[in-house]
């Protein structure tokens, strides 16, 4: 086991974050604290960090010292960002942070920075070419990917801090004033040459841009509460966008979702997401909640595991065993392993019958996998809290309405019941065609599941033929098995099969 | 950790449950079958175990039997009620049991169930005083409870099946045999003297009582899914018979909730019911999901810990820890603890601005107890995690209404959010004046919660003044403690204690 903490230092916000990973090689996050210190106030002026901001750091940073001591943490990796990269006094407070506190704290480049946001986005949302952008206090890094690697990054000195003070963008917003930062922040993009028509969706780190995504929930009452992968559209920016800029402060401070701390730099923040939307050609961004520290994380565990590279080549399939892994002993390995295996080969089988792909096939699989994970909350019903407990948990690479209709399908593993359905939180979530595949592909989970009703994974293989509205159902057991009482439980999804499928299912042993 | 295995062996069906206590002694079930075998069928007429139902008892058997294998099983505690002990074969079959499948199955007295039966319902239903019957296929159990005790208890060999049988109440429903039927149970349980004038409420264990309470749940819409600790009203059992027992057999079997191969017996078994109603004078029955087998594991885990006696003196306090227990070594016990003391005390001390009694300090105090626990299934949203969990997970001592309040509250211990009410399940649960409850007992954990912010435990104790309108909280620190991200984040909660109590809060340190 180890517990690593890290902490990053920027220059409107100091974070803190502790995770464990336990001997399985799991990890879980265990704490996270965040204070807006402002250190970055003035920079722009006195090109020095204040001593009211550096105060207000340094008595974050004892506290954290404090937790630390508690949480027993092994290993803590401490950054400093643009602001104390680009004051005279950085070097010199990270001195003084070291006599204080005893944390050691290093400065990364811009290059490093925006190199650890691409790590916690390529490891967490599902996209292998996009424009990845931070946009911090105090500066924006901008990493371009292409087939999953990062071909081009840079790190501009432009923030939200930074641009509200250059363009003393407080209280009422003027027009001209707005154009002037809009043109100042596109001219800076537009010198970079790799910048240009790239035609790539964009994906958001930072403050700003998770802002964006609370205020777009709050616009569209969107049910689910998590922001990481969330996307908005173009369409939907354009409105934030308008209300921002063009609102007095007092009314922009009612929009719905704005945080109360964010009201002025929030102006300077859409203007430079404006200029990247335009400058991308994409039409809708993705909000990541994973950057710097999840990048940190991700270098740190990378070296940990020896892995070759800090990435996972398949998000999912690692986010989904890692889950399992915090999820400790309970779990009958073996169970859920033939469940699924039998689940795949049912999906396969039954192709021409369903006409399902490869991501249907990916929800199925998820929900296989993590069928039974409820029964850590309760026994009974479990296959509900399944469905709750995959719809939440720490899964990448499957959007939001992905993840929930995964847990869906896990959520009627015993069979469909109308009781079940009544219970579901975020139904909405899913359309009338997406709960008509949940139906199908869950009945094939059911069957799975009926065919392991004895954990003795008795079924080896399976061999389906299809007839007219016939399904012949071949099973082949280990020598020995007793299957009456699996047999007796599949035969209990017959008629859901039935109904969902318009083919009766034959069952023969073998 | 031992697993143990329970099998019991009814004249209607028979039931496999297997459960595993762990190193740290929390319990948790890992499996349960059930097959309706119908082994009592004929009983009446031959007075002996037809061939066929034994053969059907046997082939379950010998399936239990190989997942006993398979699930590592230690010990197995199985058990036949009333249809082998009334058989005149039944000795014989339970040596064909055991040569055949290696199980070594025991004849319990109705003594003996009906004792079981309500260790079952004493440790996981908050009642002390009440009537407990058992009302399975060929007999029923029904035990007096004063003060906790078992005072009186008696086995009568009239069950749903062998009514059933014995006035033929199968299809539909002649008046004059139900009223045959009556005449006859009441006859029966008139004869038990310490019957009379109990005035009681009810507790119904079976599937008899359970699939009333299926009936009831369908007819009130309920939205919760839990069948153990629910209670039915006089008023809707009456409506459930009427419709039960003047309904045509076809149009019964519409009744929503039924089960189908329920539907003839339920007749002979509300008539038992009805019976045990008019007996008791009770206004309400509560339905137990935990019975003969529940007991006999209590009676085990009693001997197992080396308890004085099988029963737990506060079932509410033993189920919150056994689920701490089964979650694992992920729990930070310090911080709960801690959480849990400062919350009881900011309860006591604010009484006279709350006026809130025991009940609602013992929701808090269960929220408290398990604030944190949806971290398991993310560390994003824990709070609403927490919720789901508390509300779901296998707590006895708490009606519905009250578990899902202790979620609520923990749900709020960050603070109120509406984006967190909007997205509560069964919300509709509590009232207008539970939700004013939550909202003011979630302000106090919030405080607690926000005290230890930095889990270092650094508040010792605490003493509260009240002035008009002012409330003085005065927090003693441990020596050498550093106080100011508590500080700070308890004042995040003091608008919320203003709006939700109408009185300032003032932070005093010392």
């Amino acid at each position: 086991m180890e517990n690593l903490a890290i902490i990053d230092l920027g220059s409107n916000s100091i974070r803190f974050v502790a995770l464990r990973i336990a001997d399985n090689h799991s990890y879980s996050l265990q704490y996270q604290e965040k204070e807006s210190i402002r250190l970055g106030q003035g920079l722009n002026q006195t090109g020095i960090l204040s001593e009211e901001g550096m105060h207000r750091a340094l008595t974050c940073l004892n506290v954290y010292k404090h937790i630390m001591e508690v949480m027993k943490i092994d290993i803590c990796v401490a950054v400093a960002t643009a602001a104390v990269r680009n004051a005279a006094n950085g070097s010199e407070f990270l001195e003084r942070i070291n006599a204080e506190t005893g944390i050691t704290m290093k400065i990364i480049t811009g290059e490093r920075e925006a190199y650890l946001g691409y790590l916690g986005v390529i490891n967490t949302i599902a996209l292998k070419d996009c424009l990845i952008f931070d946009l911090g206090g105090a500066s924006i890094e901008l990493t371009l990917v292409r087939d999953g690697e990062s071909v081009h990054s840079v790190s501009i000195p432009i923030g939200a801090v930074t641009l509200t003070e250059k363009f003393n963008m407080q209280g009422n917003i003027d027009a001209i004033v707005l154009q002037d930062c809009l043109r100042y922040v596109k001219k800076k993009l537009s010198d970079i040459k790799w910048l240009r028509e790239i035609d790539v969706p964009i994906v958001g780190i930072g403050g700003t841009a998770r802002n964006f995504a609370k205020m777009d929930q709050r616009a569209e009452s969107y049910e689910f509460s998590k922001i990481h992968n969330y996307i908005i559209s173009l369409h939907s920016f354009n409105t934030l966008y308008t209300q921002i800029t063009t609102r007095t402060s007092a009314n922009r401070k009612k929009i719905a979702g704005l945080s109360s701390e964010r009201a002025d730099l929030i102006v300077a923040g859409a203007a430079v997401i404006r200029t990247i939307f335009d400058i991308s050609g994409s039409l809708s961004m993705t909000v990541s909640g994973c950057g710097l520290r999840e990048g940190l994380f991700f270098e740190y565990y990378a070296k940990y595991m020896h892995m070759d590279k800090p990435r996972f080549d398949d998000i999912l399939d690692f986010s989904i065993n890692n889950f399992i892994g915090t999820l400790g002993t309970t779990i009958n390995c073996t169970h859920y392993d033939q469940v699924t295996r039998i689940t795949g080969m049912l999906f396969d089988q039954l192709k021409v019958l369903h006409g399902y792909g490869g991501r249907e096939r990916l929800l199925l699989m998820t929900a296989a996998r993590l069928h039974d994970v409820g029964k850590i909350i309760n026994f009974y019903d479990h296959a509900r809290h399944s469905a709750f407990m995959i719809g939440h948990a720490p899964l990448y690479g499957l959007t939001h309405r992905e993840q929930m209709i995964a847990g869906f399908i896990a959520g009627f593993h015993h069979g469909i019941s109308r009781k079940t359905l009544r219970a579901y939180r975020y139904a909405s979530m899913a359309t009338a065609g997406d709960w008509d595949m949940i139906r199908k592909l869950s009945t094939l989970l059911a069957l799975a599941e009926a065919s392991d009703l004895t954990y003795e994974q008795i079924v080896k293989d399976i061999h389906i033929t299809l007839a007219e509205n016939v399904v012949v159902l071949v099973l082949t057991t280990i020598p020995g098995a007793t299957y009456n009482a699996a047999d007796y439980e599949m035969k209990q999804i017959v008629k859901q099969f039935k109904k969902e499928f318009g083919a009766a299912l034959i069952l023969v042993w073998k």
